[in-house]
């Protein structure tokens, strides 16, 4: 077992505000970020926790990223926001778009989000469930660096490319999911070649285009499309709604665009907003509920986001492990 | 090789529209289903073709859907196009719900349609190619019967629900996918049966849910979502956009409620349509084929829905063959 350092949740969100402030964030995007990250540690996932922050710095350093910009919102069709982060970090232009998204939603039914000139380096699950927070469904999706070979094919192109998709529930947190769609997402593949567990078979494929399960093979190598041509679909329609639809970059202009510091690359996020209650059905909550409850009786079905659901409380209450290099390494960065 | 007839698209429309006449659809009805089978049979995809006829007349005749309904169009949001098919085949509600959800999209960037109490048997990439056509984007999706299991379960829940997607295309047809959410489906196991294949593994579960590559017992068992867990979300989230979102019958309701005659049970579809003109680029259309030239330039890749439209021109001028079972059940059917 790797050595780790035990730290509350305000504990790692002080530590990542301060880091943050300290190569070039100002107090808002600063504060912004380290939601984002310590509610991925809270949900216990650490793939997109401080083990991010690095990253997040190297950017900030580099001047790739702006670390006091602020984002400009806009309705530019009545069911469409559109959100310039001018260059910063996503999450403080996220919430700068949350509340008029809502109500573009609530007014026209159907409302979408367009997410540009930003750099996203988070999972998707916080906005879904913010609109799911506010008795709206949600879907969310970002393209990112080319790390996934299309079907058929042996080279990167697609990125991660991950989907997330939320449900309002009557009582307690939404069902949400949130996946790449490359088998595993280079997050995890990171993870275990640090921790030197072995993948999954079908994860990927190394630098000759032949199947490997060692994660430092792969990573030098290409992620695999979850469940084959049909996953590789998916990921094209990612592309397609986060790029195409946007006018943002796809994984390969944002890999031939981006400087290479290890933080995120300038992109957009497409993020759909959908209000049941304007669809025709005012018992659509009762009828939702009794199709959970069905799919719940199932021998071994579980609801995707219910471990990071589970976890919740009880990280929040103990706090959190962190991986003692990785706290040398932050410190290191907070006395830049 | 099974004997077959060789017939026109034309000749295959009369044969079509004449057989749904006998067995009490109407004109419009009739000439819409016709349409929608034909398409299928001149794209090469048998399997939606004259084969769902039968079905079709069985519905009829057992008085579940009715042939001469009137689909009823409604705004019922800014975004939001409510299709009532008041209890007829989908295609005729389609076309009607087609030109409303467009307009709604130009004028909304976004728009979706709710189609209702409609009766679906067919192939959901012609209403999607029929958005790109006018020069929107689309998703579709709709519930069926329970065929498959929620990742850890072992007995059905889901159905085998589809998902389409499209993007217009410059010059000649629109990127269209079109997927079930299972892995595969009951006929490809039902042939490797026959023939003696194994199945890859992922496929199926046996009689007892256990994992199992033998066709044989997974013919005895049930299928398994694409691309384990994440294949069942994208399964799970068909269920609440199709029937949630719309009031209609998820899967296991469809079957409850069916009269079990061999046709589409009654059920909803859900129509996302999006104007990538209005989100913000103007240059969108060369943006995104410059990215499926990139995508077609790497080895081994080909666009979904490419097969279809190859065969298109092909079937057009030299027509298709019908296996010789089926027309004379259908020769059959048409002397009710």
């Amino acid at each position: 077992m790797p050595k780790t350092v035990h730290l509350s949740l305000t504990e790692g969100h002080a530590l990542a505000t301060a880091c943050l402030k300290a190569n070039g964030a100002d107090e808002a995007n600063a504060k912004a970020v380290a939601d984002t990250m310590i509610a991925a540690e809270g949900d216990g996932c650490k793939s997109h926790g401080l083990f991010r922050l690095p990253g997040y710095v190297a950017a900030l350093r580099s001047g790739k990223v702006d670390g006091a910009a602020r984002p400009k919102v806009a309705r530019i069709a009545p069911g469409v926001v559109r959100v310039d982060a001018c260059g910063g970090y996503a999450p403080l232009a996220l919430a700068a778009g949350r509340q008029p998204l809502i109500d573009a939603a609530r007014e026209q039914g159907i409302a979408a989000m367009a997410l540009v000139r930003s750099h996203h380096f988070a999972a998707l699950w916080p906005e879904v469930e913010g609109l799911c927070e506010a008795g709206l469904a949600g879907l969310a999706c970002t393209a990112y660096m080319p790390a996934v070979a299309p079907a058929g094919a042996r080279k990167a192109f697609f990125g991660t490319n991950p989907m997330s998709f939320g449900w309002p529930r009557r009582d307690g947190p939404p069902m949400v999911f949130d996946q790449a769609s490359a088998t595993q997402a280079m997050g995890e593949v990171m993870i275990a070649a640090r921790d030197g567990h072995e993948l999954p078979p079908g994860v990927g494929l190394d630098a000759e285009g032949k199947p490997s399960t060692d994660p430092n093979e792969v990573l030098k190598g290409v992620l695999l499309p979850f469940g084959g041509y049909k996953g590789s679909a998916i990921a094209m329609m990612v592309e397609l709604l986060a790029a195409g639809l946007l006018g943002e970059h796809f994984s390969y202009e944002a890999a031939e665009n981006d400087n290479k510091d290890g933080g995120p690359p300038a992109g957009g996020e497409f993020l759909l907003a959908l209000d049941p209650s304007r669809f025709g059905d005012a018992g659509w909550m009762d009828h939702c509920e009794a199709f959970f409850e069905r799919l719940l009786a199932l021998d071994g079905t579980r609801l995707p986001g219910a471990r990071r659901h589970e976890n919740r409380p009880r990280i929040a209450a103990d706090g959190f492990d962190l991986n003692a290099e990785l706290h040398e390494k932050i410190l290191g960065l907070c006395g830049a």
